[in-house]
């Protein structure tokens, strides 16, 4: 009679259980004692318990960070500050396979520039999808700034799906934002370029550089951004920067800032004071005032020029159709942020100490009455400040970016100068609080506080450089997100958060519930492209085709082992292995790769992945699985054997490194009846109860099922052999029997304990 | 009269100061109500108290993990569970420029195999470097398996030096390992194949396919491996996995364990049984013991065979000196792992219950009386395993690694199918406590633990793929490293940590004091050398030359511009940009990326790289700080300008942007003269008290000194420009000589601060 699991699989080992887990106690070291030790105080403990998450603990919302220079996104749950996973965009990742296998590398290829292969980005401003202003979970944008790119991660996998190039800018600081119903990605050049891919002297900036407006048409059921649909607004060269979508009222329209409005070139390698001196040489720059709505009707009536293959939306055009706007805004600002409900639109200059709150409804008069103060050099309508602003409050030195509360007009400001959060009433006008942080601080972000009902609760402080928060790792420092309790009248720190890979400019927080990520995929499945791969492969339908030239493994993977385990290829061959994980318990995963050929793979459950290379030299190259995923996972192994060109096989049979007997396969048959019941009490178990309401265990039994199977194939090997008294392959085959039951029954144990953990119920 | 650094910089700013800050208070909510609220026991109370570290804490170990097929190394800090950097090896990495600056392809580029560019590593082991035994700190080393290669990372900066290839094997899982002073570091073959660059069918497996241990000589005064002092021990193919070096009395010796001794060649797909059920058939594999201190002799002797220019003792050479030995060992091994005082040599078959303890000198004893008990195949002496067994323990199911405590014959190990850690006495053979983890335990880690005296304190269970620990992130899970407390009798587990990029295999902790990384380079520094560069540009030094085909580039950077602002190139051109970071303030770290040309450079304080493409198209391709430096960073941009060959330039004078007058110039030296007389009184107060007993002070210091001098010399030029009544540049000098100030100021105050806080002294 089986009891426990570990009885259980100490039967299965043939092995007595060891001595009896002692249970565990409470340590005698008290909590004051601790606290006296490492020198904490109530303070900190009351941080502590407010962000330690014990195991298997979920934190209330996931965070996905831009990661700079790195090229990727960071996802960190909050409040816990705990780093769950680094999710490769622009820059090719080994462990998840990403630009190493042909799937993944078509994805990265999209964002080649003129024809050159790029490897990194410079990732800033992550943007969640949105239904009616609310953040949907489904999908994540993601800016290049170094080349002007826009990447879609699916967040059904956590997986990049596509790269945009923006075929007329030539950087891209400004983006990715979205509209409330992720009608449109909006992304801004920052610094202007001639649109064309062609020299233009400097001499000629006035008139022939531009900055713009990008506004990327999103389909939401294929998931991809539809490229022949997206248009762009041209702007003067005035160095766009952030924008933000209107939303509820103000929906329909967006909001852009821009901080060289000087139009000043540098050279100070020709003696001309530098872009530093003349880009912040006035006191306001501009904000662009865009009707997209009306953009979007201009363009589908064709009012559009042609560059390069995309739709302009000239600047002339844009003024006679009333599509595009300035205000002037305090010089040099970082961000524009539109509140909750969409009446206000708030800028802080970083220059200047005040933040600036202007209203929509204004702005709207203004334009309805064609209240202009001027026009720019380009005949853009400029409104007046005065007219469109609701208040401006002086909350400090450096004012950055601005973050919504759940409480109706409260805001919070990032101040870089001060190294502070200001947090401020922007309809009275009226500062509430400061908190200090550390230091150099950039974006800061609340709990889906780009949406239309920000909750508040937390805030997190995205500060740059932290040279003595954290124990020191050399010259170049991690940044340090500071996680800020905002749910009381007062802020308070709780936590310092290094980012060890990256310089992650801005944030998005989602109630983690709204995530609905699968743990596997359909059986064969391709998911760069979301779709069946047409070379998924089933168990026994393995095979390798060779034609001239050309080695094409159609192979799969399973504990423990691939299959094929031998391939073979002449000098010069191309080598294409595709390879199908057939397992459906979500933590097999398998990797694969090869000795010199720069292959690596992440097989998940249930994926089907490609690899392609050329073989140049004669040789033998061992390949393996890069995942450890079993006991036996070492043993997961093979080798190409790449044999000189016209190369003729000697005859000669595989010698044999050990010989076995009747006794021992004897001996490995007798273990595997035994383990054999071991199973069935564990089935018995399985199938007296109502597994199928636990989907766990549905995919537990699903691949114990299939282990079995292939149990089943196995015994019947080694008793072909047995029956011509082949004792070596009885045995091996015996023994590779009992592999497949040993993984049964490790998959059933997990069955059984979730069945018993879980309060499963007894079927009649 | 200046009070406090924030009044100073409002004045800077020309703005008063806001609102008081008010004062933080404890927040209302109680201790009990959030341990309500979130769900949390006293021991999970406790729990956060021995690891939540509040803001400015530092970590009492640091952790060094390889990042597995990531092809990174991972540093954390124990007991706060944070990461704090990934270190770029095998893979490329952007954020730290490695793999798109030269000076770092130069290294990444030594690792290439047989010709051809590799650009991941599946890291394996770390191991920091030893002096008489105990980690110094000083380096840390990390193996690749797939590729058979080996990193140097110095650990003065967290950069990774040197990759050396291994020139026989084709594989290498089994390292990295290091002598009690760091004299050799050991590889092992895992995957055996020839040690020539050929084919041999696997029909001669027996014959002709080798495993082995390489013997890398490490060079401590100039921190690299030498290649042509390194060699390697032939070994038959038994699949060799992990070493050991001994210490004290089994100094001058080391044990490497072996899974597949049955030689067996699998072939799946050809009806032969999968390696998994070859390799795991017999009861018992080889521990190799190898005598390495007669193996230098040997080798130094010349007596040695060179296979691809490597020095290669045979296992004839081997047997004949008394080299290498073999002792059976239970089934598939894992980890073999030498305790502390070097007297016991500790396996556990991961497909057999027991651990197995071997003494060093019932070995010694054996090879002293030649007491074999047979020979294998190829005439390696084997000594048997009763006679060499010092104690074998149940301890529990798939064990697999062991580490040690600072108790006396305390010791813990991993117990893969069990999910726990078991903790025992290997002196007397006797399990004390066992905890249980959440899931797939492969190694463990102690601190210190490999050193000849463990620091115990804290143990890390490495996990794979947690499928329930965190909220879920699609099909590929973060890793688990779970924190023990193990400084009672028994284990406390404190923290799960999710590992968010690679699959970390092993990982090493230093008590953090033993590190001393420096925070910036010396000036015009190549780091990847460790020595000055040739490029290193001075400030005012910055020149641009061109040759036919050439623009090489001498720059620099410094908050917040990048000398030169414009380069000009021609289609075909090759373009070498150096620059050198002019910064000393060890947070002023600049960036360095380009529209186009996938060139991502990052220049820590005093460091210089260097970037290199060729311009194939004409057009305008901006350049950026891709670093946060400073208010102004997105004003820290350059246009490199390539034309089409054999452009002439049509004469054109720059438009401006903007005209300045008279008036605007003296508004701004007016401004400027007010923040001199701050700047003036900073420094007054930073000279009359020890500001040089402050090594951050120091640096300060130097740096506002710089940019002094810098605001000097803009001033020049604006006054220069005044006396011409040219007042757009007498203007925008005056500007830029502002900029300085602020800088200066900035920097000033930062030190001001500083003093302040940590108590200096006025000096008379």
């Amino acid at each position: 009679m089986i009891k426990t699991a570990k009885q259980t699989l100490a039967l299965l080992a043939g092995l007595g259980v060891g001595l009896t887990v002692s249970t565990s106690a409470m340590s005698a070291t008290s909590l004051d004692q601790v606290m006296k030790d490492r020198g904490l105080t109530q303070k900190d403990l009351l941080a502590a318990a407010k962000t330690y998450t014990p195991t298997g603990g979920r934190d209330e919302y996931l965070a996905f960070a831009s990661g700079g220079q790195s090229g990727q996104v960071i996802v960190y749950g909050i409040p816990s500050m705990r780093i769950l996973k680094y999710i490769g965009v622009f820059t090719p990742e080994p462990w998840q396979g990403y630009g190493f296998d042909e799937e993944s590398k078509k994805v990265l290829r999209m964002g080649n520039i003129q024809g050159k292969e790029i490897n990194f980005g410079d990732t800033h401003h992550p943007a969640i999808s949105e239904t009616d202003g609310e953040y949907d979970g489904r999908y994540l944008f993601i800016n290049d700034k170094a080349n002007p790119r826009v990447a879609v991660i699916d967040l059904h996998d956590f997986d990049t799906k596509q790269i945009v190039v923006n075929p007329v800018f030539k950087s891209q600081h400004g983006g990715a934002f979205v509209s409330e119903n992720t009608e449109y990605v909006i992304t801004a050049a920052q610094y202007a370029t001639p649109y064309e891919n062609k020299f233009v002297p400097l001499e000629e900036f006035n008139d022939k550089y531009r900055g713009g407006m990008t506004y990327w048409k999103f389909d939401r059921k294929i998931g991809r951004i539809q490229e022949d649909k997206s248009f762009t607004v041209m702007a003067p060269p005035y160095s766009q920067d952030l924008s933000d979508f209107g939303k509820g009222p103000s929906h329909g329209w967006s909001f852009t800032n821009s901080f060289c409005s000087e139009r000043y070139v540098g050279g100070i390698e020709k003696g001309r004071p530098p872009y530093e001196a003349g880009c912040s040489a006035k006191d306001t720059d501009f904000m662009h005032v865009v009707n997209w709505k009306k953009a979007e009707e201009v363009y589908k009536a064709g009012k559009v020029k042609k560059i390069n293959g995309a739709s302009i939306i000239t600047m002339e055009t844009a003024v006679k159709e009333g599509i595009l706007f300035l205000i002037p805004e305090p010089k040099s600002p970082h961000g524009v942020d539109v509140t909750p409900d969409g009446k206000f639109i708030i800028v802080s200059g970083k220059l200047d100490s005040h933040t600036s709150v202007y209203s929509f409804d204004k702005i709207m008069t203004a334009i309805k009455n064609k209240k202009f103060e001027s026009k720019d050099p380009y005949g853009i309508p400029i409104i007046s400040m005065k007219d469109t602003l609701h208040t401006q409050v002086e909350l400090g030195l450096g004012p950055l970016h601005t973050q919504f509360d759940s409480k109706p007009c409260v805001a919070y400001t990032s101040l870089y100068v001060d190294s502070m959060v200001g947090k401020w009433d922007y309809c009275k006008g009226k500062v509430l609080d400061k908190i200090s942080i550390h230091y150099n601080i950039g974006h800061l972000m609340t709990m889906e506080g780009d949406s239309k009902s920000p909750d508040g609760k937390y805030l997190v402080a995205l500060n740059k450089l932290a040279i003595d928060r954290f124990n020191p790792v050399g010259p170049l420092h991690p940044q340090n997100h500071q996680l800020i309790d905002i749910s009381g009248d007062k802020m308070q720190l709780l936590y310092d958060m290094p980012l060890p890979l990256g310089e992650p400019h801005y944030v998005v927080a989602i109630k983690a519930d709204k995530l609905k990520p699968v743990n596997r995929y359909k059986s064969g499945w391709n998911p760069r492209e979301d779709k069946r791969s047409p070379y998924k492969t089933r168990a026994g339908r393995e095979k390798t085709v060779k034609t001239p030239g050309k080695v094409e493994v159609f192979g799969t993977t399973i504990r423990s082992h691939i299959t094929p385990e031998t391939i073979e290829a002449e000098v010069g061959d191309e080598v294409i292995i595709h390879l199908t994980n057939l397992e459906r318990a979500q933590d097999q995963v398998h990797g694969f790769a090869m000795y010199g050929q720069n292959v690596q793979m992440s097989l998940e459950p249930g994926k089907t992945s490609t690899a392609k290379f050329v073989v140049d030299k004669e040789g033998v190259y061992p390949y393996y699985c890069t995942e450890f995923c079993s006991a036996l996972h070492l043993e997961m192994q093979g080798y190409l054997l790449v044999k000189p060109k016209g190369y003729k096989a000697k005859k000669g049979k595989m010698q044999e490194g050990v010989s076995y007997t009747q006794a021992d396969y004897e001996k490995q048959v007798k273990t595997n009846i035994e383990t054999q019941a071991v199973i069935d009490s564990v089935v018995g178990f399985i199938t007296s109860h109502n597994y199928q309401d636990f989907k766990p265990v549905v995919a537990l039994v699903e691949d114990a099922t299939d282990q079995l199977g292939f149990a089943e194939e196995a015994k019947k090997k080694s008793e072909v052999a047995a029956a011509k008294k082949d004792w070596q392959n009885a045995m091996l085959w015996a023994n590779q029997w009992w592999q497949y039951q040993v993984k049964t029954a490790d998959m059933g144990l997990r069955a059984k304990t979730y069945l018993e953990e879980h309060g499963a119920k007894k079927v009649k």
